[in-house]
């Protein structure tokens, strides 16, 4: 088959059920493109997964850059192939600007990880990020689940006030932090580190493991106003040449999940999310629709004109538009 | 006249145009609101305003908690007054969360400003901001100019990759820095130095004022891809102990000034600044339009309830609200 064939909707359907990552990957570009005609087989696309979606893991990583978090994925994600797993990566690709994603690249990110036959790595374009995260993750996530994955590991492109969206898609956000960067306290007052489920100090390498140690309990006693009868945000250690730091990791995020699974939680946060998703894509919507109305974009051009002219306030060029984009009620 | 009084329309713009400053604290007080009905008049008020704006010069200051922006704003303030200006100063009040904003609040940061009879201090509150501004600054700035007000100085909350709003906003931003807190490189690797039109290295108090001058040389060499032929964007230092560096800032606020007024750049400053409010007014009326219809209304709330049972995908539930809510054409 072709890279460059356009597919028709079975054959996208049927491949992301085969998990043929070469069709996942042209559906997950599908779902990115902001083409109209494209966003209704998207939707189509969605429909048809929705039944297979859901039965994954979603883990979020998080962590300002430099924390290590690539290094961490492809360490995480080759223990969960070891334990027999499928683990989807989506990651946001820093260096393809503004570009469509490329099937190929990112690779070089996560090398080891990107030659197993159980892992997907998909680099999305940077440019098109929303809160850190490209503004189709949750979807891409979604086809991965219907493609069979079943650890779902969500990179953020850094760390600030707008990535706690993360939170919005994840089962589980892990915040990678490294020591001596004075990042502990500025998460604590910035009120980053309560999107964390899971706190890991990352590069406890040798020669820091103290330092990052003692770091690790400093934390831990300064969140302790964040605890719940239910969790207890665990602050963990973990070295990329120590592999068996990892063990550790997995048997809390396991801990996590069924912590989660309890009453249901897990689907509760999930509905919450949903309904997130539900209001935020309504917005969007509504707006593409504002802009796709040729009326607006008529009037728009003459009101413009006369704010050049200094004829008109903004706020009464806004009124003049929404008057004349009426629902029927 | 007690403070209590709702006022009427002629009473708000009789207030105004006198320059009465309580009343134009209650008109921002007006703008401020969310109520549909104070929308109106607030629309009808900035209308009647209109003819007597755009007179003053509008300037941003921004940069990180902890830059000395208040003092500095208090000094830059009583300078301009000393020289015969009426000066308005637009401040987001830290302490008053998701309270109104008070008349009497924040006179305690520029005590000695406040003092002034042709001063006006407004701080609005807290949690309504955007992008590190009140949602209404550029309207209160409106009607201070209508006011009489001839330098406005707008104070943003901090400095942070979605401040850049200023920009959009005044007429030249200031972006204040301190040696020592390595903000130098952090805001030349996240653009905000970008926005700056005069970087001023504040608290050069004494002992500093040597490393002040070091890292006001080096920001210099490290932004010269930032010149323009307009402009070059130029580095000062500022002490509060030494009110004649006041001096300096305040001639290049004044050159600035002038080169902007060749060409009539500064009216196409605004033009752009104010075909972007246009949409972003427009986006926000259209959002509050949607969420203000009853059948939307009604039908969210059905969908939530799809949502929490797994019936629907967030996608298709938008979708759904979208297709009932049409525009006329």
């Amino acid at each position: 088959m072709a890279l460059k064939k356009r597919l028709d909707f079975k054959e996208y359907t049927q491949g992301i059920f085969d998990g043929n990552k070469i069709i996942l990957s042209k559906a997950i570009t599908l779902l990115e493109s902001s083409k109209k005609e494209d966003r209704d087989i998207s939707l189509a696309l969605l429909k048809f997964a929705f039944p297979k979606t859901g039965k994954s893991f979603r883990i979020g990583i998080t962590g300002v850059p430099g924390s290590g978090k690539s290094t961490f994925i492809e360490l995480l994600g080759q223990k969960y192939i070891s334990l027999g797993k499928k683990v989807a990566v989506l990651t946001i690709d820093p260096s393809s600007g503004l570009a469509k994603g490329s099937i190929l690249a990112d690779k070089t990110r996560m090398e080891e990880l990107s030659k197993e036959r159980d892992a997907f790595i998909r680099p999305s374009p940077a440019g098109m990020t929303l809160g850190g995260l490209h503004r189709c993750t949750r979807q891409a996530m979604l086809l991965c689940e219907a493609a069979g994955f079943d650890i779902i590991l969500i990179e953020t492109v850094g760390v600030g006030q707008s990535e706690t969206v993360i939170k919005k898609l994840a089962d589980a956000v892990l915040l990678l932090m490294v020591t001596g960067t004075g990042d502990e306290l500025q998460f604590i007052k910035k009120g980053i580190i309560e999107i964390a489920d899971i706190i890991v100090v990352n590069k406890a390498d040798e020669e820091n493991v103290q330092s990052a140690e003692m770091v690790s309990k400093e934390i831990q006693a300064n969140i302790s106003y964040q605890e719940s009868d239910l969790w207890k945000v665990p602050v963990l250690t973990s070295s990329s040449l120590n592999i068996k730091s990892f063990d550790k990791i997995l048997s809390i995020i396991k801990l996590y999940e069924t912590t989660l699974s309890n009453d249901n939680l897990i689907h509760k946060r999930r509905t919450e999310n949903n309904i997130y998703w539900l209001h935020e894509l309504s917005k969007q919507y509504v707006i593409e629709d504002f802009y796709n109305s040729p009326k607006i974009i008529s009037l728009i051009t003459n009101l413009e004109e006369s704010l050049s002219n200094d004829s008109i306030i903004p706020e009464e060029a806004a009124d003049q538009l929404l008057k004349i984009f009426k629902p029927i009620e």
